[in-house]
């Protein structure tokens, strides 16, 4: 196993966040050599224009977190992020059309998305908190055929969601491994154990604001 | 006071809400008479076509819930929510900008899309949780002075968040009375009670999901 740093996409999706909020974490991720930070796309430009120099990628969110929004809105959403300095898109997957078993619209919105993305990272979060196995076994096939690079857990923002679970990426990883993509665990991901029992299960990335605890963990653990 | 029906935008918002819920939604609305639906971007298009020759207004969210946005997106979202068929949109306020005190940016936004709007009515959420009564005053003004129409409570979507408070509508109220909007209440009003403190409180509209619980309720009351 790599180093528990290199996992970590350093999360900060607060309505309220500010500049300075901001610059902390990109200093924080610097200082932890995490992965990544992972920030709002209205403060895609921002960070960028403060990451000169930093061996830090720049992941941002669209369609999120509801999955409220046209295709149109989504296409638009990445690539204005990408064009103001993004390095990968964390998409929510059609979650409405999921539920109707309207399977080609779920990948038809997916697979538009990557081809604006290119070369750029996509990663379709499956909001597992809503979904029964079933659903997270085809919601992970439906990501796997449109292109997608990665399937992500939760958005964080499901009312008494409780976010990654085990099970649930073990499912995750098991579906979409034969077809090359990652998992991406995130959501309630607070402390050092949780986040290696979710790289065991199959997680290569993590999304989580509590990146510098875990590191501290790790340390305590050595 | 006018019959309550005449208040209620009748809200789903939820990220699994299927074409069945909006229909049902929209049949609920029309039996009630109330003033009209709140449902995310992405059914705006399709509830339009299934609201012919009823008296109810569509009312859509943008820049929803968690004012992530940046302003090129939100534009891109208002235009083409009236595009396909909303009456009226609710955005949410500039969140960052406000914490950090940079009230040139909160009205600026807020006067941008308003101007995308034309007549039809623009509210701007505060996202009454996450301010103090200072806040709730200051960004009451700022959209006053954007030439919004309504200054609205809460996305509903805040963690641990009470949403429509009696005391944060008043405050709303007085601040922004001089200038001709109105108030919506929104977020965490279950019953006929609360919604009648609320309407006492200066609110015109109530956004909530209970309309139907609502009706009942005042029913039994008369």
């Amino acid at each position: 196993m790599k180093t528990i740093n290199n996992y970590i996409e350093h999360t900060l999706l607060k309505p309220d966040a500010k500049e300075t909020d901001v610059l902390k974490l990109i200093r924080e991720a610097d200082e932890n050599r995490f992965f990544g930070i992972c920030i709002n796309p209205c403060y895609v430009q921002f960070a960028k224009s403060n990451m000169n120099g930093k061996n830090i990628k720049l992941v941002t969110v669209v369609n999120f977190p509801l999955a409220s929004n046209t295709i149109d809105t989504i296409l638009f959403q990445t690539e204005e992020a990408l064009k103001n300095g993004a390095d990968e898109i964390d998409t929510v997957i059609n979650l409405s059309a999921l539920k109707d078993k309207n399977y080609s619209k779920v990948i038809s919105d997916i697979r538009k998305t990557k081809e604006i993305c290119k070369d750029n990272n996509l990663k379709v979060i499956l909001e597992t908190d809503l979904l029964d196995f079933d659903e997270i076994a085809t919601a992970s096939k439906c990501a796997a055929e449109a292109g997608a690079n990665f399937v992500k857990t939760s958005t964080g923002f499901v009312k008494n969601g409780t976010g990654a679970k085990v099970d649930d990426v073990k499912l995750m990883y098991d579906t979409v491994k034969p077809f090359g993509l990652g998992v991406k665990a995130s959501g309630g991901i607070k402390n050092y154990t949780s986040a290696v029992d979710l790289i065991n299960a199959g997680a290569v990335r993590l999304g989580t604001s509590s990146g510098v605890d875990i590191i501290l963990g790790e340390k305590q653990n050595v």
